[in-house]
């Protein structure tokens, strides 16, 4: 029988450092195309993750996915890396990427989609500022 | 003539009881499931409902629809039989669903649907808390 | 050597069901009193809790108070008391208390007033929806 | 090498004084149409302008577009055009619009679309309340 | 005997256009001081007015006031007054007064002293922009 | 004559990195008090800074003062050494602090009292995350 087909999504914050830094540029090119967001020492956010999953919404139970399940993969997958950590740093997954929040996104979609039955992650999004985020959904170019 | 198509999304905030509770269960399966969410006497939230519009935006009037019109929708469609009740016991169209977020968002979606000009409805997000959140848009599975 | 005396808040949320009721009165009574907020299944909100100490910060640590065990005093004063439960009918410490949002930032008051230093807590302000909150600072009439 | 696809997004402010008044219309059927939102000296909003581009994130640089520069656009093509301006009498480019929400958000796509790369726009959003906002993406009808 | 004094505050929302200008000075001189917020023809905001009261919460009751009350006191002296109006032209009560945010909520304030209870108004806060807000509490100078 | 007497307040974000440290005692003893809090590489915030200026308004004028000049007070005193840099690192008027929120509200409360006329600085506020922040009105012990 159809199943209507819902996105169901979980928001959490974590508080890290970075600096943006593009390994293969010398530091004068890295200054010119960062400016003060390539500060050696670093500077920080409190970024915001929302993770977003795909799929049916069975008639008995009305539940697509214990959301109390999906914090924790959020937690184990992402946030005990990232929480409190300098991201340029001290997180293996993330070492010689510059950490835009466009390539974070990108590399936490990495992190959660083996985590989750096949199929289900629909969107991670991140967001840096109240003023900037990126939104990644899986798609890769030709 | 072509006519830009855009999405308009009306807001309103709603507050109800709840408990998360299966009926094909029996207790001990439920608190197994639900944990502190299927307390008996239930707890509540501040719902925020965004209900999505799609159609063209005529040149002369550059209105979509009115969204006065829009808003008395939600409020006969949903509001007022939702607003300052006990989801499990009061509402009529939710017998015997277990009121997950993703749930009631397909819930609220199929009340709207008849109510608007067909094709119009584009999409019910319903928020719960501001960590959890459900999208619908009217797909189901095949 | 004088130090300065800084205001520290921690914010926290909980989701509850209630109903207004006056016990005092009869159901008439009530019921022309509180409309829709006093429907005998209850409705619900997601709450905020924010308590603010206040004291000297030490020029050395730099620290008032340790914000993590401030959010610990709150879970255990209040949070676990009231998260995920029905005001009127799940909380000893609220037994016969009409559940207004200025009632509970009192009767929180008092629970977190013992566990706290004495003269540390400053405020206990309680938000309802995002229309309606209420500020305790401990004072009382003549 | 096929590389992800991101969504990004700013976040910018403004303030502006509009009405309602669709001129195709006689005084009396703008009235009985808009209500309050058409009286003649105008009311206003705290608008919020979000552009979302859509491209590759190089496996270097990690980055889809400078931040900064796409602040510049929404500058340069949008803000300072209507920022602190009457918009039925201050914008050349609104000229003989009716400026609803839904209708500016079209507009705002067409400045802009040409002073971005071909296919990087994916959308704007602008809000006109915390209650109201439009979603535009080029799309347009048959 | 002696009960507690507590705060209880309403947030209600309203969209106006205004334009800076001291009508003291002269054209040139509301040029220099405002800029581009002085514009002839207006621009707007999304203006969000907090009315907080004072008093004692009746152990029976647990009700300072009722809120219902409170809403329609501040839509009769003041939301239907200015919402969806143009504060330097529309409004007989703020006639001549440059419709600065400090100058507004202290108008405001005006407005709501004398329609409550003495002693019962405690604070108007009236935001212009989520970076700009005034707070009066009915103080003034010696 | 009285003049009325308000309070106004300008905000502004900035984001750094941090970590707390206190430098009196060693380094296990400030892993035993600031757990994550003290990787030594550092972590982040997006702080909101929030500046409240007291005084009267004048009937003519209606300006307390000129937000414009607010806000380039705190970017002369305040955002320009903080933004985008390593609080315990990169900003000689924090040298030695160990920059909890509260530090950092007194901290910056020097520096703006100095630049503005004395008497007008109120009150600065300085939130870390969504459920933490300080205020400090330039009270000290006796």
């Amino acid at each position: 029988m159809p199943e209507p087909i819902v996105l169901l999504t979980r928001r959490a914050t974590f508080a890290a450092a970075h600096r943006l830094y593009d390994p293969s540029l010398d530091d004068a090119a890295n200054e010119r195309l960062f400016g003060k967001c390539t500060n050696p020492r670093g500077h920080g956010h409190n970024y915001v993750l929302e993770v977003t999953v795909r799929g049916e919404v069975p008639a008995g139970s009305g539940m697509l996915i214990n959301l109390v399940d999906l914090k924790q993969f959020m937690e184990r997958c992402v946030l005990e890396h990232v929480d409190h950590k300098h991201l340029n740093e001290d997180v293996p997954f993330l070492a010689g990427l510059n950490p835009t929040v466009e390539a974070l996104a990108v590399a936490f979609w990495r992190q959660l989609e083996g985590a989750l039955p096949a199929g289900r992650l629909y969107e991670v999004r991140l967001e840096e500022t109240e003023n900037n985020w990126a939104v990644y959904r899986g798609e890769v170019s030709a």
